[in-house]
């Protein structure tokens, strides 16, 4: 009965049910009110994320999801020749996967609210941290992501918002306005921090609210439990549940 | 795909995917596995519940939930003539009312892991400050909830797990090993703090693991990203997805 919003996207995504994240944060505000449903795929590009459309979002659902956030780029913008290279997808494949998955989901639902949400920023020297941190000395001396980089696929992302006429969140600008924002947003120069998933839940929030979908204009279920005479509890469900 | 597990029960369940939430930290570890499904209703009891019972777990459902947890007592446990007596339900009604949805639950799936939760306990003088920091001087000077009564439900809880041979978590008596556990637990005498939602999940996690639904024995509901190809993605998908 309750709408459902999806969040589809790489391991930023996935990891967002952990402690402090903005996955289960969206599902705290819309308690009650819709399913948040997770679909992030941690390491997960635009390329394969288009082998899985059809089986997440399959075209003859009889209830496709109210709302979805597609929030892919971090591997994307993986750097050719180095350690993650694997992952990479070169710009303007990205942009043209992301359309594809924004015309699968409109083709599973015309009303479905999209929301585009670029990759963060990239901490160069987190990474490197990070990465002295797990491969000691065996740790390659140069990044295999740059903030740069990562950069041109932020733009193309909001680029292509604009084309489609989308919702969409400018992470990588948003968490640089703030001083301190690679310690303070990111744990290992990618990956975010709670206040980095705060940052997260706070502009899809505010987007949805700014589209039709606020979270307090949204009935309950069910009855609240102070509508429930404790008499005569059948009054208060009879239009729903009897 | 993925299957569901179903949390079903009172606002103890309704914010567990506050920070720090049981239900969120369940979600967690069933990501890319089992998709953990949020049907808290703060403030009812098992007698509303039962209203509720058609409409969230349909008998025609093409996909009944894998597992369910059952969380109810800590509303049906308040006392008579006191502040919270609208939500109190008779404890012998609460063992049949628990036996109803268990029975109902059954109905939906056979094969369905039910796991009943006992409330935790109370801690009265939680209770009094909570209500004191509300009202003021208009805060009751008793008790609308005292732990002795809800050690009585808790025991109807376990005692109808046994007699219907179900797994149960005795969150009554569990919390109460560890010294200081009314602060250390709750957050208001009764609603739970990050370290008692901790336990909570331990638990149920626990019980999980001991029946047949271990999320490390799970598959991923795609491949590991590790597995992709770069050079040739579709192998990888190839079993699942084309």
């Amino acid at each position: 009965m309750r709408p459902q919003i999806v969040l589809f996207g790489d391991s930023i995504t996935q990891q967002s049910f952990r402690s402090g994240g903005w996955g289960a944060a969206l599902a705290d505000t819309y308690s009650r009110k819709a399913d948040i449903i997770n679909r992030g795929y941690g390491g997960y590009n635009t390329r394969w994320a288009l082998f899985l459309l059809h089986h997440l979002f399959p075209l003859v659902s009889t209830k496709p999801p109210v709302a979805a956030t597609v929030f892919f780029g971090a591997n994307d913008a993986a750097l050719l020749g180095r350690s993650s290279e694997r992952q990479r997808v070169p710009i303007e494949e990205y942009k043209e996967n992301l359309r594809k998955i924004v015309r699968h989901l409109k083709e599973c639902s015309p009303t479905v609210l999209i929301v585009l949400i670029t990759p963060p920023p990239v901490d160069e020297a987190g990474r490197k941290e990070y990465a002295q941190s797990v491969y000691g000395e065996k740790a390659d001396e140069l990044p295999e992501r740059t903030n740069e980089v990562t950069r041109l696929y932020a733009e193309q992302c909001i680029e292509l918002a604009k084309e489609m006429g989308l919702c969409s969140v400018d992470l990588w600008s948003k968490m640089q306005e703030i001083e301190g924002w690679q310690k303070k947003f990111l744990s290992d120069g990618l990956h975010l921090t709670p206040e980095g998933n705060a940052v997260v839940h706070q502009e899809v929030v505010r987007v949805f609210n700014e589209a039709w979908l606020s979270a307090a204009e949204m009935p309950y279920d069910f009855p609240h439990h102070s509508e429930i005479d404790g008499k005569n509890p059948e009054k208060a469900f009879q239009q729903q549940c009897l």
